[in-house]
């Protein structure tokens, strides 16, 4: 290692493991409370595990395929980078999942006595996960790199790591929201039972979804975020050695404080007497604050240099912009909300049009944010190449608080779990609405993940795209000579057609797989409702495991061809158009996910408030014909804004991460 | 003139004018039918004239102060150019709309005695706006090219054509929906009674708006293709000069051929005894096959370089595909529509999500087969800066046969209109089902004309963007220096994103603009029926009046907003940040664009048929509850299909135009 300074890494990695072990036995001992509860419960358990254990199964299958192939073309290194990579991602997913199932059914059971006790156990089991991917992304990147001694030989452990996520939440996301879907439209809507009731045989799965989707799925998700930032900004210090020596450890440093940081918010929660929310919000403040410290502390030590601190800062600004900006087009009283409330009462169709065009709406003011921050940080660092530092600064800024927004996110579906889970047990009168103001909590975290993941999407794409230009030669500081990409060459032209066209296709894959499978999970628990006797009343019981089945079966195989196509496309490009075609390629797929992953999530989102708003009783409530439309448009924003919104954002960068690995195939292309 | 042989295109203008007028004489001394369909017919005349008269007041108002400032900054010959575009636009659109308001009542009096009768006044009708068009655009020209001998000050011309029809596009194609939406919600799903039913206070503007959208809307927008295209490519013939001496006038003279062509093929129908599909088919296949070898002989005789012919063939195959491709998405018995409507049975919001999913698919294969006809023609012409002139020729090749699709276009309202009077005029039973089969026919036509117009705006924006490239002196074939426009340059990537951002707001805007009119529409004919005694038993008559008003005046306030964007955009670009961000931003809107457009037109037809798949008797057919889902997601795709998609396609074009006209300003930038 060039320097001992970068030893923090690790350390604070293995620091950070020792916590999650605490928080582990933490959640463990406490109470799982009622043998109904234990039995729901148990599940719910079962039924994740059985999805992961065939998912991973899958994606094992796949990546050792895929490490042969890189072994044999690109040596043993980027193929052990590989598994590296996606190894750890899965064990890190696979642990947080296995803790939120267990925090929740005790974060329920806490509930029937102490509201804050019942947070407690949901945040520390959340922040398992949110730990668990900072601290074992850090660790990888910190062995490899001290192996390897040569950032461009980690860049495989960034490949595995997106392959897996990608994997990981498109399964996911197709099992949860057809689940969701399906245990919505005919227990709520055609049979007018309650969220969550035992007597809907999809209830279960909708539990197990929420699960393997919002929490395993995303976990993964920012494991691949955290890493390919890292791995890129690492490969660009190699470049800027001129900023000081340590500019390649400097990301690596930068993050270790974040993750230190990061601890110390999170050991804040349950110190003092304070609300949810307010405890919530102490510890954001809390990390916030220590990371932008120790940001502009490592920028003067180890760079020497202010601009650094300043391109990070805006880096850090824009995404707060961001999620003020997702924040108004879903946010429950905001306008958007509440103008697809109303044209709910003009039917169904006309609350999706009103969504669909404050949806399309949406990407405007964050796309002008990344454009900004492009601008600032690139000038700010001086211009020309070394300005391109200026870029991945700004992007290491936003990531330095990934630890908190993870854990703060993970803990949304424990207590969105525990709420179900009260409520399958027949203890809800006792829980009280203390889990679902903790839920309500919990969906703010969600849309803060969301738009922080918009604005990391926006930035990194540039600085993967820097270390494409660095991979394949084009990028050469002590050269002087600024890279060119000439968009007017028609193979370069075409790269950018095909490219922008692929998550168009992508998304219709994500979300026609999950519509595919709602489709037979609403005919299978119709079947049920019809054929199983004194199921509606109560005296029978429904076959859960048949609703699971189905939902594990499809989201398995929606999963796979989409996620071949991020893998598939830039390769064939490569290999046919040449590098030039597929930088082309990488900036049109770029753009379209920038445009088209804000327009799902927020549309989604504002569909699912504006079913909210009216059920907290404006304009007639529930049960009304107004009620009824906003359910419509809720449904349809389901696998917008949970399956193909976040899938993007690994989609694009699963592409990119391909393009890095291989690039070094394509420097002589057929044409 | 270069060249005597370029006369040819205003003596092909000249008699494509004689035979409109032989084509109004012919449709207007057919007789009007009964009283009732009189008094029916003269409340659509008023009503679509009285809109025309606004919106052109405002249009005009808006052309003059854009004159005035284009005169100050380029001097008077872009502005004459200008004022002459948009003039000749709005004037063929005017008349076309005048002789299609009347044709549509005697083509409905007609069918009470002969189909056949019927179909050959409803296709004359339609005729006359597509001659107009062509041989306007064509006069308007050469005349200018005659004056000036330079396409570069031409360029006001496409601007103001590009200008007018983004106006009329959106305007009419708000009104139109809006109007469609409120009369259907109502009447259709909530009062039970039929389309077009007389009781329904929607009604007349719903005819209307057939013709201010469908045929007013789409006339200014073929007539802004069409011309926008001879223009760019002209202004490329200038700098492929070495191709022969003709290759300015290449463009005109081919267009020519093609008009001659179409005169030809219109002529044919209604002398042989065919059934209307069949001699429609047959003008079809004697225009192409006339147009192709005007082409090719042209190609030989004017250019002596066999390659731009099949750079042109390549052209029309391309359009050939993208119309099966179409038609595949959004066909009646094809798997998409049959998927949708079996998905309806799961309800509306299943519907929408499998219909989405098949719309974002629908870009995929449009985008592959324009990336191979830009790489065959640049590459059959010699690559390197000549292998541009393949691609312009490329475009000539679609849009030779513009007259023949828009005749057939213009055909689809006059007959949807003609089964509206006839419903409303109580003739219905002596008419029976000719004028719904011409109205099927009419369908096809115009999925034939969307498709045409998407694969137009691919290759067009190729041959848009060299002409900026040469506008701005980036090109220039003397030099023999390739054009570069780098990618890697941030003010270049900021174009290119805030570009790509572009059509998603505008879209938002539109479908938002349509939405909100919508929702007033059916406020005000739920009104109607709850204050109106005995309007839904027929003793009382509906106040027409109102909706008209609401429609006119909403749609005009509409309009304006998104159609400014397009131009205000490029300027501010191109002052901040000059000429190569420009470059971007006119590529990044118009990659967004190419995936829009065909999503937004695709999975609107597909929801249109899917719900007419089930009311010709499939899944239970109509009033089941299978039906009232798919009709969700018809509304749903209106004012996706007939307002945002085919707007975007105008949107990008006067983007483009706007950067062409503004271009030698931006020169020196700020930055």
């Amino acid at each position: 290692m060039t320097s001992e300074v970068a030893l923090i890494a690790p350390i604070s990695g293995v620091i950070a493991l020792l916590v999650v072990c605490y928080f582990i036995y933490f959640v463990l001992k406490q109470s799982v409370g009622t043998k109904r509860m234990r039995e729901v419960s148990s599940y719910i358990i079962e039924g994740a595990n059985a999805f992961l254990k065939r998912q991973y199964s899958t994606i094992i299958v796949i990546a050792i395929i895929l490490a042969i192939l890189i072994y044999y073309v690109l040596g043993w290194h980027t193929a052990i980078s590989f598994i590296f990579g996606a190894a750890l991602s899965l064990l890190a997913a696979y642990i947080g999942m296995n803790v939120a199932v267990r925090a929740n059914v005790r974060s329920a059971n806490a509930a029937r006595r102490s509201a804050r006790k019942a947070f407690l156990i949901a945040f520390r089991g959340g922040a398992v996960m949110g730990l668990c991917i900072v601290s074992l992304s850090l660790l990888g990147i910190s062995i490899l790199y001290y192996f390897f001694e040569d950032p461009e030989l980690i860049v495989g452990f960034g490949f595995g790591a997106s392959l897996a996520a990608l994997f990981a939440q498109l399964g996911g996301g197709i099992y949860t929201k057809a689940a969701d879907i399906g245990a919505d439209l005919v227990g709520k809507v055609e049979k007018k039972i309650p969220e969550d009731d035992p007597r809907n045989p999809a209830v279960i799965a909708d539990q197990v979804g929420d699960n393997v989707g919002d929490c395993a799925g995303r976990g993964a998700d920012l494991f691949e975020s955290f890493s390919d930032n890292i791995i890129c900004a690492m490969i660009l210090g190699i470049l800027f050695a001129n900023l000081g020596k340590n500019a390649i450890i400097f990301p690596l440093v930068a993050q270790a404080i974040g993750l230190i940081a990061t601890i110390i918010g999170v050991l804040t929660i349950g110190k003092f007497k304070l609300s949810p929310n307010k405890s919530f919000n102490l510890a954001l403040a809390i990390t916030g604050f220590l990371c932008a410290l120790g940001f502009y502390l490592s920028t003067i030590f180890l760079l020497g240099n202010i601009n650094i601190f300043y391109a990070a800062l805006s880096g850090l600004i824009a995404s707060l912009i961001i999620g003020l900006v997702a924040q108004y087009y879903t946010g429950l009283g905001k306008k958007p909300v509440r103008k697809i409330a109303e044209a709910s009462q003009r039917g169904s169709a006309i609350n999706i049009i009103i969504g669909l065009s404050y949806g399309l709406e949406s990407p405007f003011i964050p796309t002008l944010v990344i454009a900004g921050v492009i601008m600032f940080s690139y000038l700010i660092c001086g211009g020309g190449i070394i300005g391109f530092y200026g870029v991945a600064a700004a992007t290491l800024g936003i990531l330095s608080t990934t630890g908190i927004i993870m854990a703060s996110d993970a803990f949304g579906p424990i207590v969105d779990n525990a709420d179900g889970i009260a409520e399958m047990s027949g203890i809800k009168d006792k829980v009280g609405t203390s889990l679902e103001k903790l839920d309500a909590l919990g969906n703010t975290t969600k849309a803060i993940t969301k738009a922080y993941a918009m604005a990391c999407a926006g930035l990194s794409a540039v600085v993967i795209f820097l270390t494409y230009l660095r991979i394949v030669g084009l990028l050469d500081v002590t050269k002087g000579v600024f890279p060119v990409i000439n968009v007017v060459k028609p193979e370069v032209l075409i790269g950018l057609l095909i490219g922008g066209v692929l998550p168009y296709l992508f998304s219709a894959l994500a979300i026609g797989a999950t519509g595919r499978t709602a489709f037979q999970v609403v005919d299978e628990v119709r079947r049920q409702f019809r054929e199983i006797r004194g199921l509606l009343s109560g005296k029978a019981k429904p076959d859960y495991g048949k609703c699971v089945d189905i939902t594990t079966k499809n989201a398995l195989k929606g999963m796979i061809i989409p996620s071949l196509l991020a893998i598939v496309s830039p390769i064939l490009i490569g290999f046919l158009l040449g590098i030039e075609a597929l930088a082309g390629l990488l900036l049109g797929q770029t753009l379209s996910v920038l445009m088209l992953a804000p327009f799902f999530i927020n549309v989604g989102g504002a569909w699912d408030n504006a079913k909210k708003y009216i059920e907290i009783g404006n304009l007639g409530g529930k049960g009304t014909k107004t009620h009824a439309a906003a359910v419509v448009g809720d449904t349809v924003g389901d696998p917008l804004k949970d399956v193909a919104g976040p899938s993007l954002h690994i989609f694009t960068k699963l592409v990119n991460m391909t393009a890095l690995v291989f690039a070094p195939l394509f420097l002589s292309s057929i044409i």
